[in-house]
């Protein structure tokens, strides 16, 4: 980002990269045989693609999408940090996770170029181990 | 389910025999003498069939529905076992019960034919123990 | 679809039938230099691919969703029919129209393959005729 | 309904009112070769027993369900008169249908016992005259 008088510069995922993200995770996906949903959302949390693989459970969908949008609208942080971010502080715990669309587990990781966050990936539909795994598989294949 | 060019063949319970599980339902309860709530839905989750017995407590209709959409939006994991996945996750106990329409607790039920999954079952209005029972004998009379 | 006791066998549309789709509502794109949203869902309105091109409007996002929803939760009807059946209908004119996730406009095309319903696509960004173009060149992309 | 003292004496439709008016309901639909939703609810508007024939359109679900409930909400009206009561009078034409769960179109039909309102008929899938023929039927079962 760079400012200038009143407005500032940014970049922004592109459809062209966003389709390459969900491409790297359905290859990811393939390695662990297991069934996902894929979001790719731009820097404003904005759905970009989505895909939903054969199989994958439709809960998995909104979850999917929800986790990129937690990425974009907290600056970037991965989801999987935010549990330990507010374990030890009770009225965040209870309180903030009713957060509509927060979502406080892993699988949501940001798509950064040169630092500066464009966009985020979200993956729904294994563990969070898993939906971590081929989230970051997917934010990696962005240069 | 057969993956052909495009399309894949699946089974959804029809209207007979949903009509068939609420039937069962209504007569495993009348072994228990508890008033419930019972919900048939196809295999994406949407109603087909629902009865509400006399002295059903009006928030369990709800609760009925949305055991038996979870069931079918989590691939035909039966209610009862979403605690056991994750209470020993604390970001999951904490972060997923708040999911839409999610119930973690017993009385939602797969309907399978063959080994695939068909549609559900949800049962709400005795203890979680009883609404299984119920669910199970709904489910169990679909061939 | 066949009726065999108490399940019907369906056809739905799966991922790699999807991501034709879009793929063919791209191809269609370029040749009319617009920006447009599409959605393809299965046959329960459920999505299954996504695709926003740079410089669409945010808006036609979820209209371009609710489109191919429409289709399939109305068996099939695309969506530029519902206003010639209704206009001529006052009640319906003015009362059915703020239904959730119904839309009344050119855009949606139900994807068929042998008759049968197994999805539909949903196109928003252009005029009601282009967003009807692109979307009916994606169903036909599907055997 | 009979006032005593701080209470008042109802009438109210159970589960095999319910259920019969359900089967007469089916038992007209099959004279119309059209598939239908059909809601039952009691005096309160809250869903007693309902049915989708094979075939009917999802959008009908919920429609069905709000007829039912507006007759309820609003004393026992018809669906069908509303819109006559409400065309010359600008402000709620276009003010009061967005009303949550209003439908404002034919298919909605009161239960009456004793000329006392005990529940209503919703039905959705045809034409408003089909779906007001078949709640007709069906609410005409209950003595």
């Amino acid at each position: 980002m760079t400012d200038v008088v009143d407005v500032t510069e940014e970049r922004n995922i592109n459809f062209a990269g966003a389709h390459r993200a969900l491409s790297a995770a359905l290859q990811e996906a393939s390695t662990l045989q297991v069934a996902f949903c894929i979001a790719v959302v731009d820097r404003a949390g904005n759905l970009v693609v989505y895909g939903r693989m054969d199989g994958a459970a439709l809960l998995s969908g909104q979850i999917a999408q929800d986790k990129a949008y937690t990425v974009c609208a907290f600056n970037g942080l991965p989801t999987h940090e935010w549990f330990e971010m507010i374990k030890d502080e009770p009225a965040l715990l209870h309180g903030i996770v009713k957060t509509d669309r927060l979502i406080v587990f892993g699988g949501g990781i940001p798509i950064r170029v040169g630092g500066e966050l464009v966009g985020a990936v979200g993956v729904s539909g294994g563990t969070a181990d898993q939906d971590r795994q081929v989230a970051e598989a997917a934010a990696a294949s962005i240069a």
